[in-house]
């Protein structure tokens, strides 16, 4: 079969691997309908180190059941399933907690001894706890919406809970990707009244208007922190959803929290030290959030995707076929495509 | 009157100052009956430049009220009462949230023309929404308990709060000061099953097991973490309450907190950024806590005080006189002694 494979930075490859098969009672065999790439694949494809392994790519996929092993009872062949970016057993106590990401038995895609799921098929170690069935056909045209389900719509969705977003409050986040634009989605969903994003590429932030935003603050560092207090009359905002990952994007979210509210942080940090410690703490800022258990959000999400009230497959704004992955790629890290939907 | 102040590192002197008196109609004047050296009294003691104007101190203190203003209600000359370490209206949204160290027109004692507490008198603003009356007489025994409500018991619960105790967890306390001393009884009081507390002066640990923690740690850094980890099956703990404000401290608190866990910080931070953004990412790690707004919680820690169900009083380990409160900071800082109480 056909599979994604990063060998280095700048050095994706679409080639033939052997065939994913069930290996354990527990798994389940996929055959790959709908794929994407991910904004943190682009952190290796800057970054990765030249390795002649190479590292299987791909964690946010929706596929069709093609075989199960003799243990797995919730998904049958022909079903068609979405699975969170992450695998996990659903029985252990941390999966127990809504905490998947922490699970004893779970793992990343392309590691474990699984593949990746920029590919046709992909072994799903237990598929039971990882998988959610979904009641379309594998050509729906909900597609797109319910491929965010996989990683980047619940990724918005933790950082809008770990940042506590409620009803009447005023919200902000940091960063114009496919994550702060499901970000707005999110924050709308929870009730926020006001939702102003941070970022700087027009195509996104015009797109987070269309989903709810009601401010662009296109300014950064000290710049967009006075930006912010400006339009909240000096308070800053209850909560803010920090979408980026970098050290200045966490600066600002603390600068422009207002006392009292919390960050809820989704960007995977690439920086060792969360900076503001003097002033999240005598402002008494709470940080929370972190990789999102996806898994323990799609059954909520997932019925205001099938009854199209939320969007967040406008997030895609290019598709391809599995050949054309390392295109898909460039167009991402150049940003000349917000988010890349891929069907192998 | 009477009162303390600092001019520099290691120079405190006590010495006559202007009376206090009345100066706005929401004021109270205070006639101070217990006052306290406080561990973040210990910062520019170690630390302060030379300054000729000198700062008073102390934040801490019960009194009798000698006068009031014409617009206060809720107290009256001859009211034993208590103050919080920070000032507050009572009135405004921040205060209306329980975080009064926010407070709009709030500050601290011995600024924004107020005296400081370690004094024989001390004006009080905004007296209805600083004070709380104390339903006994001024020398009650159980004043030393009483006086903890000003700060430290109350910042201790706030650790406990912020790092989201609940009945039935583990908890660990790092920091054997007097704050991590009342983040112990907290943490009892919230229903943790057990307490760890890291510290290594044994003077301290042994009452930190009296106050009812299980196991002591007197390993720092790795090997502290690693401790941790063995003493709990190598899950670490669901809560921790950092009581140091070193960043050290800090990054012992991320290493041996359980994938979602908090930490509440109380320690005022004496470095720029939190260690461990990585860990805490994938760990899912909240981070709370701050300048703990003690005003929010004394009406509801009092009564348990009241009855002797709790004893915070137990961490003064030292009585002196106003004359005597140079010897009582040197006491402290060189940990001969945990809390020095004063009676002016």
């Amino acid at each position: 079969m056909r599979a994604t494979v990063m060998y280095g930075a700048g050095d994706v490859r679409v080639e033939e691997v052997p065939d994913a098969s069930i290996s354990e009672p527990t798994d389940a065999l996929l055959r790959i309908t709908r794929a994407c790439i991910c904004g943190s694949d682009l952190w290796p494809y800057k970054q990765m180190p030249a390795d002649s392994e190479g590292a299987p790519m791909g964690h946010e996929f929706i596929g069709v059941v093609e075989d199960v092993g003799v243990e797995v009872s919730t998904v049958a062949a022909g079903d068609v399933v979405v699975a969170p970016f992450m695998f996990s057993d659903g029985t252990c106590d941390f999966c127990g907690e809504g905490l998947h990401t922490s699970c004893r038995k779970g793992g990343m895609w392309g590691r474990s001894g699984t593949g990746g799921g920029q590919a046709e098929a992909v072994r799903v170690p237990y598929a039971d706890g990882t998988l959610v069935k979904l009641p379309v056909a594998e050509d729906d045209a909900l597609m797109p919406g319910l491929l965010t389900l996989s990683d980047v719509f619940c990724t918005g969705h933790h950082a809008a809970v770990c940042a506590r977003v409620r009803p009447g409050q005023t919200v902000a986040v940091v960063g114009d990707g496919a994550v702060g634009l499901c970000g707005v989605i999110a924050a709308k969903r929870l009730g926020a009244e006001r939702v102003l994003i941070l970022g700087r590429h027009t195509d996104r932030t015009d797109l987070a208007l269309e989903l709810g935003a009601a401010d662009v603050v296109a300014e950064r560092g000290k710049e967009g922190v006075e930006r912010v207090r400006d339009l909240t009359g000096g308070e800053g905002v209850h909560a803010v959803l920090e979408c980026v990952g970098l050290e200045q994007a966490f600066q600002t979210a603390i600068g422009i929290t207002r006392p009292g509210g919390a960050v809820g942080r989704v960007g995977v940090p690439q920086f060792d030290s969360l900076p503001g410690a003097g002033l999240s703490f005598f402002h008494n800022i709470t940080v929370s959030g972190g990789v999102a258990p996806a898994r323990a959000y799609i059954e909520e999400l997932m019925p205001e995707v099938l009854e199209g009230d939320l969007q967040p497959g406008r997030v895609f704004d290019s598709e391809i076929g599995l050949a054309d992955v390392p295109g898909g790629y460039k167009a991402m890290d150049e940003r000349d495509s917000i988010k890349v939907m891929i069907r192998p």
